[in-house]
């Protein structure tokens, strides 16, 4: 069985088991105090130009999200969101479970504008009844999205003016931040983030790492205390030097960039592979998700070699998802790509 | 100024007032255990054929309902309402303060479907990976709506169904529930509401009394320990009997009823005078509010003498809304007629 | 039956009565907008020589403490408290449901002292694991406290001194505030904890309101968007008006100061009886809370005829506590005394 | 430098590794839904004797205790705690963030007697006002405590039948778990802690994991939808079979016990030294850690060449505590010994 289910199926690239594998017998402080992180947030700040940066290491996605979301929050302060954002599709509620409603706005690939954000700065400013409704004060857009897509630099530096104008944060979901930097066309670089965004997380679950999210701070007014948030909410991993360690081995020379740049790769071969069968895209996606239109049949055909994720049911037939990783190789996209011309 | 403004911007019906003054001189133990709330909750629950139902008083209906809902819930539950619902939209994310996701669907006049909720139990039922999303298990309806609409028999059967279907709370907010029951053709009861709520509210702030909302509470699983919620949550107001004292003056013969039974007829005559004028409705309300749309020019011409709450803009105007109450008085109505005639 | 049960047992002053009655049939706009809420403010503002202060008013006390508690901390941010503190002992927990810790140290006559303060600050401050612990950062202090006992001017100002010293807001919970102000012996005035104090309510439930307490705040970072707090927390009463026509009759030519120290007169009448005849303190009260100890045939003697409440078994006979308010005649107290006399 | 200062500062026993480095090309489904996971929790079971408990595993300690306590009770309920509890003391009011107040009672030597568990139940059984305090519903315990001290057989099973008594849950936080197991003369099991605990974790981060926490749930009304808690509350691993892996190479062939077991002879070893060399002890504890009150000369004579732990002043000088693991060789304990010997 060949996978591409999903960028979590396997447990880390050979560098960062290799790294957590030398260090077996190191000792160090608990609780993320260690050199070991402190190592890896400064090899990762040189990429952000942000010499002022925080960077904390956790150990989850949804942990990340909602810690860093309630921690920007007052408890009358919403968050915006596209319908098809994580924090509001696949999270349990977790964002809600702190106390804070999620507005949601129709995403157009996945993606929030400028434009709806501004949307509801304005009705919030206008508002004569204020205190009835809750106020927007942070956008939550994530990079790539759900789907796959990536906001250009240009639609990014639309937001923050948004953000800006309405006196709101900006913060990134970064799970697939590697695939995002490696988007096919892009040109959106952590520096960027690091310019235009308030808060963003650097994925290491889905881009190499066994466990782990860095988060990034650079907003001046999220970063007191910001551990304290971390411990109450239950992410400050006692043996914190664990996530330092593979996060260093991930950012020396530039592998999480290549392992990243490297699985878009074959995601492009696999996407060439439908196109020229004709088969239909569910969306446009620029990396390591690939969202086509199956039939019946021709799910059948694949689905006893290679693992992939159903999405939803479509006017065409099924919506199902093909997703490389670092473990994905250049014969499993071949034998997929021959699969698929004989379709 | 003639205000049909809203139908909160007046003190009490005279009936509440002389209650209150005429208990002056009582003395009561506190927190609603006296013997005027216990009064009250025996003469409403005449009303309802369930000698079992629970019944608190409650200041404030925002209150009200994240108390009652948040009581009913679990931390991975949500709530079902209608895109224009009161906690969705008017209540600066009180229920989400609570920790909990509120699933919005959008409205049919205000109203919710079977259909939309056992959609979303569907949706639940058959995911798999139910531990990602929340958990759609409490229907809030208001009755009237936003709009003025209301639910008929039939429809409230079918919410049951769907609600016992997939094991989920049926709430009504009966923040207006006085003028939902004297709805034009309407024939829902009390005694209906009882049968097919598992808990709903008697509002008494904007149907005769000061302040108020009495909660009544049939489904068995929702009653231990109830004060405690309220207590909690700020509800419990020190001198309990003013509430008892209040809603036993409104429900003695049947005052409740009919002083928002002659609201509605006063609506109904602000209703006649609109449609004969041609001047078009935002949506058919059968009940105390009426929502019509305006030109700038017939605004004007009306804002001097009268109060009335703009809603939003429309293509064809602004959208308005006149509300009449208990103390709304047929020259009033006719002052307004005879000036709609003159538009 | 003669009542000291508590000072909530009555309705209202009369001159609250006059003032509702009087403006039954005004109309206004909601939600605490109207002219009555201002000027009580304005006249309340008179008495604390902070025309900064922004007050506002809610219906109840556990509704208040927690709004305005929870409003000033970030979630990993507790509050100080003894361990006989309102919030603590008789709030149903409300105040870690809105998710703050409550730091509690026993308390001296019910009364917090700056060494306290300070001792929980420092060890904050010197903690090598803040993040670990929560940051105490408000002070509770009630005025007068449970017992019925008052924090002198220097204790206030020492109090105010550690505050500053730690980062820490000085919140002072007035539901009896009056009857402090009134203590005998006692000189702090309103004034004085608009000085010292950041945030702080002046009760009017048991001094002389049907409900409601005001709330003051003079600390600039406490007041943002304070109304959505309260609506959020449903404190905000729809017919704001009602509170607002109540704190302005109470605080029209000093009423609230005159019937409260009166209150105080009378408990002085009582605790002089209960010291002639020998009956022992609990604690020794300047306010309208006596706390005596009876003998079970004192209890039984006096329970005929007064209402009084018992508050816990103590080595010498039971704490019972005979509590005044405005509406207390010389007359009950004579006639307590007389009994008290003859026991 | 020779570590005693705590049991986490090492990477994990080498069977652990060894078992995530034979499995690092393997490919899994996500969220511990793993065979794995599963494997581990039948391991687990078979020394439970409770074929129907349910078993999670999740990463971190904090994490755990609050998903576990908030998913065991209402927003009224509160939890039972000694003030040394590592919830109360040690996890940034992480309970209180979920909304829930502990109650706290002295510890005897860091333990909870039934006693104080039933004195809190008969106060709230006995209270006439219920709903203005919180009801305690869950007792809190952990087993090794904070000071190293376990409960007996008679002491649990006594919590036991006062928590049934008074409707409560007992929670039984095993961190170090394998070491409270491995105390010197105790004879409690895992068997026993199923059949009289509802709700306890085996720890995994403390006693030879990388991380990780295996939760049993044997109370039917805890186990409902369980993994929705977990997800909400950001514990649930995406690679979840990390944790099955290590719990499974934990519990093979009993090493979980063994390596626990062998730690705790280390630290006998230690305590014999220092109690031949008559150095005080903060507390008898017969597990793997060790509190002694040492003077600043024999902490200075011993800094140069071992970490360990400063607690707090106490009279007698600095109360310490040596720790002892997995990691910890004979080795180590002979030249500890021998440098206490010559202190």
């Amino acid at each position: 069985m060949i996978r591409f289910n999903n960028d979590y199926n396997r447990a880390a690239h050979p560098a960062v088991l290799q790294a957590l594998a030398a260090d077996a017998a190191g000792s160090y402080p608990g609780y993320g105090t260690d050199r070991w992180c402190e190592k890896a947030a400064a090899q990762i700040r040189e990429h952000l130009d942000r010499p002022d940066a925080a960077i904390h290491f956790l150990v989850g996605g949804t942990q990340t999200n909602f810690t860093a979301i309630a921690a920007a929050l007052r408890p009358y302060q919403s968050v915006i969101c596209a319908e098809s954002g994580h924090i509001h599709a696949h999270e349990t509620g977790a964002v809600e479970h702190t106390g804070h409603k999620i507005l949601t706005v129709p995403g157009q690939d996945g993606k929030l504008t400028a434009g709806q954000v501004a949307g509801l700065g304005e009705a919030y400013r206008r508002s004569p009844v204020q205190e009835h409704i809750t106020q927007p004060k942070l956008v939550y857009i994530s990079f790539p999205t759900e789907y796959g897509t990536v906001y250009s630099l240009d639609e990014l530096e639309r937001l923050r003016d948004a953000c800006d104008e309405y006196g709101m944060y900006l913060f990134v979901d970064g799970a697939r931040m590697g695939y995002g930097l490696a988007a096919r066309g892009g040109a959106v670089t952590l520096r960027d983030l690091a310019r235009l965004a308030d808060v963003f997380t650097v994925g290491g679950t889905k881009c190499g790492a066994l466990f782990g999210e860095a988060l990034v701070i650079t907003a001046p007014a999220l970063k007191p205390d910001f551990r304290s948030y971390i411990k109450q909410s239950g992410g400050m991993l006692a043996k914190g030097w664990l996530l330092g360690l593979q996060f260093y081995a991930l950012f020396k020379d530039g592998l999480y960039f290549s392992i990243c740049r490297q699985a878009v790769e074959r995601a492009m071969e696999i996407k060439a592979a439908f196109a020229a069968k004709g088969v239909p895209f569910y969306i446009d996606s620029p990396t390591n998700q690939q969202f086509v239109i199956l039939s019946p049949g021709q799910c059948q055909a694949l689905e006893g070699k290679y693992t992939f994720e159903p999405e939803q049911e479509t006017d065409g037939g099924m919506c199902v998802r093909f997703c490389t990783s670092w473990a994905t190789t250049r014969e499993e996209t071949d034998a997929l790509a021959a699969d698929i011309a004989a379709l």
